[in-house]
């Protein structure tokens, strides 16, 4: 089989597309932006969902669904927020069409007397059902999370990480005070970055957003980055306190223990199918996609080899008690006994698959009670007895799971450095990686430093030892460094 | 507590709405025609797509996602589909909004060039991929499901039944042969009976639509017919047999064996989120909800009952050993412990919520070494021994899992009979209910008895006896008996 991934050396790019159709994760579609996610993706996808979702009900939140269409005249109604979502998004203006010539067009008297937004995020529709939910501190909290689809119009698309459409979670909270919402706020960071790193394998920094970088609406942002093999970071995940901006916004008070009537404490919390972008970023390699066991829709697959059908027979007679024994163990596992295709052809679906382990099994393996076992993310190959043989594969699954996590963590950790000076900040940024430096605070200097290096501030560490310094570009007092990088 | 939920015969379409409302499962929406699902009928859907999701998984198939709009030009490639889908969607002609004095406003800049329609039902966009994804008979069957978000612009809707936009599952299937098509026709009909009949507890006719209620592009359609207690029947899910109509308008083809390039048939299969509806309307009681078992978020609620801290501890002590062992036999528990509200106000509040098992403690029941059990199907009460409760509660679970089945089939069967003359027919229709009766196969007939009875045909049974006759207005001939009923 010709080489069908670019080497990321080559074009880095290119290598992304290549992995993500060669592990046929996901396909352009007709309508620009937009992605077809496959089966194999899906499943990826399904995987993280499963993941996610136990962690958001484990610390007590239920899942709701509200309506895709709102009225354009709700996304006005907070200020900020408006200015950050209404610009780009999808507009529906009609709600018919008719026939014409073996075509169809759009029936001009089926204008809507207001336009409908395709939801580019749902905090206002949200907070308006909320209203009326909440009368009293007995309806609080509110711990709500949605999977949904969502559209945000945007000019530049690349499968998975930035698309028209894509799917995600959004969890939309309320509570009685400040400390309780800043509490969840911190929570649902802390379970994102639990996800990152013990299921996807994927270190990453946390930290508060700049104004500048903020959630159009909130207070504050707090956010997960990751850094990618090409030196670019990756926001991968954000947690927003949104203080009493919707509860204002949208008139939702409660009355207190105290018998007052006071506005609402709100946070929002959301990722993506970009999580899958970033996954495919942090462990992939030439050969195409490496996935991480915990993650993998299929764990474990077992390839046959024989020439006749007495050799198939003995193969799969030794193969199956195997099989059965790892499904026990609940190891995803998976038999390609397909005829009409040769070993080496699976081999290379399989790595371009991502599959952490595979077994093959021939002939001579059943003469001597043996397997050979390949890993995908080492590519090392091994000759393993049977006897055991579940036992192993089960372990090594778990080897790999934390030899992929160390690995990205050793190569995070190698691009990430403390510059003092602007002129070796201006250097240093062109070898990528995450910089971290001393800021004045202030809109000006990040909007200057973004200009002149394409950097922006990833994040402001929170819990970290905060050292004071001065500003590298304006030499003005610095409370703490800050994370910089250049990014997705 | 007021009695909040309408009599079923005094309003029956009131005591529906009542009855989602008191039991927290939806709201409306500010966009008319649109509904929120709330946590408790989300748990319930999540419930329902769980059970059906493992019923696609073990006969083959794999989810996936496609996107949510469609280019307009699509619509009309399939003659027929265009017909009975164009004509009520959601149209999406701009891509931008902006500011203007506080509020927002389309932007005339951001017209697309064409048009794209919020996908009423997705057999064209996804027919436009398996073009690219089908070459030979190798890459044949694909077997595809997707959980998506649908719109079609509804004038009259009703929580459930009919919303503008609703949940649902699309399977859509692409097989090299006739026969293979025809057989995932049915087994996807099958599927939807086992699982209207053995988690939803609502039996229910299956059959193959007229051709006047066929979908839009379809050979043939099946379907699974519920009756609802108000003697209305439920179209609950539809099979259908697409033929080749979409290949020939996509131009998908394959190379088959013998060489040869064929068209490609295919299958389309779906259920939504209108199933809650028909839940509601085969077991709900005056008091509120009633939910089968299997499908119940909770299917126990244990409620303490004190009057003192020192009883609050006897009793807890006393109900938690119980709920630890429920929930080791995999039964869904929750104490109500909440202090805030009497016990009298949880009652009302479970019932209306539909939860199948009520356990109350007092101080009485642990000096007496029992436990109070309410079954919300019969609103029977038993004190039952605190010994082997659990395993009692376990099969009384399954116990009661039957019975609302066979309530269900035995009122279903009560209202459903035969008939033979025109005149009686007429009468009969009055009562509801599902009636047997000869047709002579015309669209013409048929239109004249629904004109004249709001009676439609709801299927055409299959595998069934079929005796012939004559119809019973024209007096032709007749293959066999069809069944009538009004519907929603
Ligand atoms: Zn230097
Ligand atoms: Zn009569």
């Amino acid at each position: 089989m010709a080489k069908r991934i670019t080497n990321r050396k080559d074009d880095y790019s290119q290598w992304y597309l290549d992995v993500v159709k060669e592990a046929k994760l996901a396909d352009h579609s007709p309508v620009r932006g937009s992605m077809v996610i496959r089966p194999n993706g899906f499943a990826l996808w399904e995987n993280m969902k499963g993941a996610l979702d136990q962690m958001f009900k484990d610390t007590g939140h239920e899942n709701a669904y509200f309506p895709l269409f709102i009225p354009k005249s709700f996304l006005s109604k907070e200020a900020q927020h408006v200015e950050g979502f209404a610009k780009e998004c999808a507009v529906v203006t009609h709600s018919r069409l008719k026939s014409v010539d073996g075509g169809v067009e759009v029936d001009p008297e089926s204008k809507l007397e207001e336009e409908l937004i395709v939801r580019p995020t749902s905090e206002t529709i949200i907070w308006d059902s909320y209203r009326n939910w909440i009368q009293s501190y007995r309806d609080l909290p509110i711990l709500i999370n949605q999977w949904a689809n969502v559209v945000r119009w945007e000019m530049r698309t690349r499968l998975f990480l930035r698309t028209m459409e894509f799917l995600w979670q959004e969890g939309h909270t309320a509570h009685s005070s400040e400390k309780e919402a800043v509490e969840e706020t911190r929570r649902m960071l802390d379970v994102y970055k639990t996800f990152a790193q013990d299921f996807m394998a994927m270190p990453v920094k946390t930290g508060v957003k700049t104004a500048s970088e903020r959630f159009a609406g909130a207070v504050d942002t707090y956010c997960i980055e990751a850094m990618m093999q090409d030196g670019k970071a990756l926001q991968a995940g954000t947690s927003h306190f949104l203080g009493q901006n919707f509860a204002k916004a949208f008139d939702v008070k409660f009355q207190d223990t105290d018998g007052e009537h006071k506005y609402v404490w709100a946070t929002s919390w959301g990722v993506s199918t970009r999580l899958i972008g970033g996954l495919i970023m942090t462990h992939s390699d030439d050969q195409g996609l490496v996935l991480p066991p915990k993650l993998a829709p299929t764990q474990v697959v077992v390839v046959p080899i024989y020439r006749n059908d007495d050799q198939r027979t003995e193969v799969l007679d030794y193969a199956n008690p195997l099989i059965k024994e790892l499904k026990d163990k609940g190891v995803s596992v998976k038999l390609d006994d397909r005829e009409n295709q040769q070993p080496g052809y699976k081999f290379a679906e399989h790595e371009a698959a991502g599959i952490p382990l595979r077994v093959a099994v021939g002939p001579r393996d059943v003469k001597n009670g043996n397997l050979e076992l390949a890993r995908r993310d080492t590519l090392d190959k091994n000759i393993i007895s049977k006897d055991g043989a579940a036992e192993h594969i089960s372990d090594l699954l778990e080897t790999i799971q934390t030899d992929l996590f160390n690995a990205a963590q050793e190569r995070t950790e190698n691009v990430t450095r403390d510059v003092e000076s602007y002129d070796h900040f201006k250097e240093q940024i062109e070898d990528g990686g995450f910089i971290y430096a001393h800021w004045d605070g202030t809109d000006e200097t990040e909007a200057k430093i973004k200009e002149e290096t394409k950097a922006t501030i990833r994040l402001i560490p929170i819990n970290g030892e905060s050292e004071p310094g001065k500003c590298m570009v304006t030499g003005k007092e610095s409370v703490q460094k800050v994370l910089f990088a250049r990014s997705y």
